[in-house]
């Protein structure tokens, strides 16, 4: 009966882990999370961002992630991209190549 | 009951295998680790790295690990590349081709 309460992890967030990219790609790090604002804080303090006001998206796609329970729902491993003012997503170079048949 | 408790492993690591490559992948070499500072330290002494400054990402896509929970949070037999100055990580050689039908 525990499997079915997994919704209710939303008051009790697990440690889950998350890899968060800078815009460029360059540099992409490994963070453990207990939350949106646990990442959050933390992406802050790792890539030195200093008060700049940034937001995270999903890597793949561009998807603006502001809420906690769409945090909460997403995968472990989801890998994330910072974005800072001026900063736009842009789809991974390698992908075009990568899909091609 | 026990199993719900696994995240309470932080203060207790277990002993986990570790695959470890060098930069350019032709060196991969199986390492027991029992916390990031002790794979740090093994990977220094096996791939003979004297003082040289380095640090760890995944094989997989180049994440950083420099936190000792988000090591933890890792799977068994989780691939680690060693990076020194100078060094960047690259995606495999092979996967253009794998995924190419």
């Amino acid at each position: 009966t525990q499997q079915l309460s997994s919704k209710s992890s939303l008051e009790a967030p697990k440690a889950r882990p998350c890899r968060v990219s800078t815009a460029d790609r360059s540099v992409r790090k490994g963070i453990i999370a207990h939350s949106l604002k646990d990442l959050l804080n933390k992406v802050r303090d790792t890539l030195l961002l200093a008060d700049k006001p940034f937001y995270l998206v999903l890597e793949e796609d561009g998807t603006i992630v502001e809420t906690e329970e769409y945090f909460q729902a997403l995968a472990d491993d989801t890998v994330f991209m910072v974005l800072q003012k001026g900063q736009k997503w842009q789809p991974p170079p390698e992908k075009g190549s990568r899909y091609q048949l």
